[in-house]
């Protein structure tokens, strides 16, 4: 079964074996394998142990948001309150804007289209507008409509403006380019285990700016989610979770690092992504059907497909179709308006993503469901 | 390699390989092994469905206990703030107390001795005089000292005083008996994967009242740790996580609830766990070494063992050489003064105990640590 979903990914078998033993986290044959994993994170995001340092959460993708929000930005009533700015633009800004908001913190949303990238000059008005904003919070891979949003541009204004950056990179970071030592203003960059680097859910990671660190110790209001307590167990003992990690998943993920540097790393993952996004584009439209977003705006993480406006359709049958053919995508999705979602990232190639296509030709048969006429403006 | 910590314990093959496949939580296909993993646990802790919910969250311990602090507690300056007594009888209690200070919660603590099963008349005498404490906070096993404390017997005089109760069951449920039912007083229960049910790391588990659940929407201060939220979402879809979840875990741990059954569920846990302390106490005794409590107190999860006073002992070398010899135990301790720590829970047998008894006494004997003459008295 290949899973075409954007998380948790279709994972190799070699890194799916590494979680086949029984292990202590504060071993000392095993603390390297922390050690190690911090360390080959920190230049994939452009960054050095004397500026940032990678700190690891259990859990996931909301817990390591969460715990970022609330380890760079004082709650309402706290004496250095801030106010974060998030552009509205899908169900992840909106995630991350309810989970700061349950955190007691003051959230301001900025209302955009969601299917083409946030308009940074948007975003620098909103700031000139309203001076008591301290952050903006920004999502680089929008999960729920597939938009690549301009993290470096977004940035830029919020550096200009004097502002501050948490970025939820769940999506996108492996595949996508970051490098926080050009972007001083991001405090964090937040994402997962079981994305772009392929391994197995169940762990979070923040790169941190020390300086924001130590601005901002005592804010979290939650030891579970300090990432400061995080880092200080770090500069102790660099290889130690503060508390049980899930071991096994460390395992595998430090085994998708190896081979992730074994493809290339990130140039060479987001080629394999970008083929297959583009696999999946032209099958799609040479099948009749209608993406979600313009060809140019598409990103190589996520891509949403409008539901065939035929009665016969049903996203539950035509999932279940898939799957039996090997293929499994989300029964649900995350846009306005009904559509079916395909996770491109994963250890998948293009021609599975063509076989893919041809799954989905064969459902659509067998379910009577009728594509409209090929648009040739569609492409 | 058998690790005898208290956590992440040694698992079964079974339970490992139930971790080989790529899964999506939301398949149609596996939300039933999250509904049958709730529904098993329930009777095991005394509950019913319609007073009791099993609800689960990624991560670890810390993370399910702040979880419970916060969706039943309210904080400091909320219309309905709440009080929380923990008697302070190791560092799973310590941990409880800083888990609910952190998140903002008025904590009180009782000082009580840790070599012995928390007294429920100094509990109910602190009721007595303070009003304004509306819950207590309880470790069942104190993972740090081994002791056992009396939840039912602590329970019975938190109910007699109309006050609220939070169990950290942690590294006690599956194997120590526990009945919600009669417990009227608990809100909620909390334990993990990886414990004595022999899962791996990576879910927190709470068994909750669905009284205090409805009673108390709105408390948590933090999407991620709601357990309302997470209560929410069962009842819409049973089978279905709110977030991503490490479901290699839970696959696991659905193959270990078998295997619990398949041995005679709790008692029969309780039974091997008996033998296994009991196997390792009469060992290390033999061997001239003193445990850390009394041996009508020692309870079957966790024993602990004075550090010889020796200049020639050194835990890590112990540990090394134990390691060597295909068993692991903790290279840390949580008592007070010097100890080793060992867990008897897990995939352990008596007969492996006595096996480690034996590789105990080779390494003292490689390290030239002088045991102390046996004391007929001290067993």
């Amino acid at each position: 079964m290949k899973l075409l979903i954007p998380g948790p990914v279709t994972t190799r078998p070699e890194v799916r074996a590494a979680m086949a033993e029984d292990i202590a986290p504060w071993d000392n044959d095993f603390r390297p394998v922390l050690v190690e994993v911090r360390e080959r994170l920190l230049p994939i995001a452009g960054g050095a142990p004397d500026t940032h340092s990678v700190l690891v959460l259990q859990g996931c993708g909301h817990f390591i948001t969460e715990a970022a929000l609330r380890s760079f930005l004082a709650p309402i009533g706290h004496p250095n309150a801030g106010r974060i700015l998030i552009p509205a633009i899908g169900a992840y800004a909106e995630r991350m804007a309810r989970l700061a908001r349950e955190a007691g913190r003051d959230v301001v949303t900025l209302a955009l289209p969601d299917q083409v990238p946030a308009d940074p000059q948007a975003v620098a008005d909103a700031l000139a507008a309203d001076p008591a904003i301290t952050h903006v919070g920004a999502v680089y891979s929008e999960t729920g409509t597939g938009v690549i949003h301009d993290v470096a541009a977004i940035g830029a204004v919020v550096r200009a403006a004097g502002r501050r950056m948490i970025v939820d990179a769940v999506s996108a970071f492996g595949a996508l380019p970051l490098d926080v030592s050009a972007q001083p203003e991001i405090d964090a960059v937040v994402f997962t285990s079981n994305k772009c680097f392929e391994g197995l859910p169940g762990l979070g990671f923040a790169v941190c700016r020390l300086a924001g660190l130590e601005a901002n110790k005592g804010n979290a209001g939650s030891w579970s989610f300090d990432l400061q307590s995080i880092w200080e167990m770090g500069l102790r003992s660099p290889g130690s979770f503060r508390f049980t990690p899930p071991v096994q998943v460390l395992a595998a993920f430090h085994k998708a690092l190896d081979i992730y540097h074994a493809e290339g790393g990130q140039p060479a993952r987001l080629a394999r992504y970008r083929a297959n996004v583009a696999a999946l584009y032209d099958g799609v439209v040479a099948l009749g059907l209608e993406p979600y977003v313009a060809r140019h705006i598409q990103g190589p993480v996520v891509m949403n497909v409008h539901a065939p406006a035929d009665p016969a359709w049903n996203l539950q049958t035509f999932v279940d179709g898939l799957k039996r053919r090997g293929f499994l995508i989300s029964n649900f999705y995350n846009t306005p308006t009904p559509s079916f979602r395909v996770g491109c990232i994963g250890a998948i190639t293009p021609d599975e993503m063509r076989d893919f296509v041809r799954a989905i030709d064969a459902v659509l048969g067998e379910m009577q469901v009728r594509r409209r006429a090929r648009q040739p403006s569609a492409a």
